[in-house]
């Protein structure tokens, strides 16, 4: 039997990579490390130009290119299913670009959509809940993609205002102590998320969105400003280890027999 | 000009492959997701056999041909240089076998030994110290691995009774509150660490060398017991930072012009 691996596009950005990457092994219990899935990585982010700046035309690289180029290396390396921790790369300017290079390939590779299985998460597990809050980059914010997804599965979006937004933007992108350059938030970030948070909770909203990888990095609790946190990363990682479950043993630390004899 | 990548083998354990990557990024402050470094992974632990069983004769795999195997699909990834987070791996029975499958598939890769990296570490930022703990695995205890490399550094290795040994291996592994298992320490498991450590220093030791890569998950403070604590992940993250140095532009948010042009 094949043996199915799980491949993380691991560098969009960094930090958020790794988050997925932990999410899988807390995911995972484990006696041993034997008993811990296959993980194939590339965390290459030089290559990948910066998905916001491509949706609001400041950068005319689409990055689906180079993310689908990362997406085939990783099926070279046997990766029977992929997963990328980047909530903007969804847009369908960007992913249909991923899906279009995928299938010219003729690769048979397993690529989730990490909104999609968001979506069916909220269906499942939080059927009560109809108007969701979403804090999230200018470039997934602009391109509606979360909007058009959660539609789909009869929810209402509620986004911060523009100047909100832009505020959120910037907790995620300074260069000096945003999200990105950190791999964390600090007082002043976590204070921007905090107020526009509460502003989307007055608006209505009944749960909040981590709509973008590096948010779960500095909200890490299960609420926020009252609200229930649905944090994609995690769902994300939910999903790519229902994938590879048909063929894992999760009891037995065992080690394959293809290993040469003792040498010594 | 090549490009320089990081290739890890992230299974050994895959708590610990994870540290490594978080240390990477913790020691390369980037302003933006583009300015990090390339790191490319495998996490297979399901073909690695246990490196201390296999030291004590407990397993006839020698868990070096797999651990080659994976350093050479990292070299097939484009990696330049590779780092084994895995102390119990550097032992001369697996390490030697490593070393010696590189060589016969004749593939230009730098392997660091990231024992003889902290044992540079030591002579160059602790001049002063002279005898060092070492809390570690079975199987890095018994092959005596620390005290051979640090006496050529001319640093003394001093060692837990076997009694207190057992309890650290037991900390580290233990299938249900182990470090393997959880990702982290508690309660019980840093109650033996701690107890283990002030009797070392009760001993004479000067610094405490974290000689498992599991134990810098359970042991996060730069001191413990009143000893500086010597990280061989952190070591080991700097020296391959340091390879891959000369080609890494840290300031300036680049985009390799080798993605295609926009397609919307």
């Amino acid at each position: 039997m094949q043996e199915h691996k799980i491949g993380v596009v691991a560098g969009v950005g960094p930090w958020a990579g790794l988050d997925l990457m932990r999410k899988l092994l807390q995911q995972w219990p484990a006696a041993c490390d034997q008993a811990y899935p296959t993980i194939v990585s590339i965390s290459q982010p030089s290559k990948i130009a910066d998905r916001t700046a491509f949706l609001l035309g400041e950068n005319a690289c689409n990055p689906g290119y180079a993310l689908a180029a990362q997406v085939l290396e990783l099926t070279r390396m046997g990766a029977t299913v992929v997963g990328i921790p980047c909530n903007t790369a969804h847009a369908p300017a960007i992913f249909d670009i991923i899906r279009s290079e995928l299938a010219t390939a003729g690769t048979p590779i397993k690529l989730l959509h990490m909104l999609e299985e968001l979506a069916h998460h909220l269906r499942t597990e939080m059927p009560t809940v109809e108007r969701v809050g979403l804090l999230a980059t200018m470039g997934t914010y602009q391109s509606s993609v979360y909007e058009t997804v959660l539609h789909s599965a009869e929810l209402t979006v509620i986004t911060p205002s523009q100047q909100q937004q832009a505020a959120i933007h910037d907790a995620i992108y300074n260069p000096q102590d945003g999200i990105k350059a950190c791999g964390s938030g600090n007082a002043r970030t976590l204070a921007v998320l905090t107020a526009v948070s509460r502003q989307l909770r007055r608006a209505g909203a009944e749960a909040l969105i981590l709509g973008c990888t590096e948010l779960p990095l500095a909200i890490t609790t299960p609420t926020f400003e009252q609200l229930p946190v649905v944090d994609p990363t995690s769902i994300l990682a939910q999903a790519l280890l229902r994938e590879v479950a048909v063929d894992l043993n999760r009891d037995v630390c065992i080690v394959s027999a293809d290993t040469r004899p003792n040498a010594m």
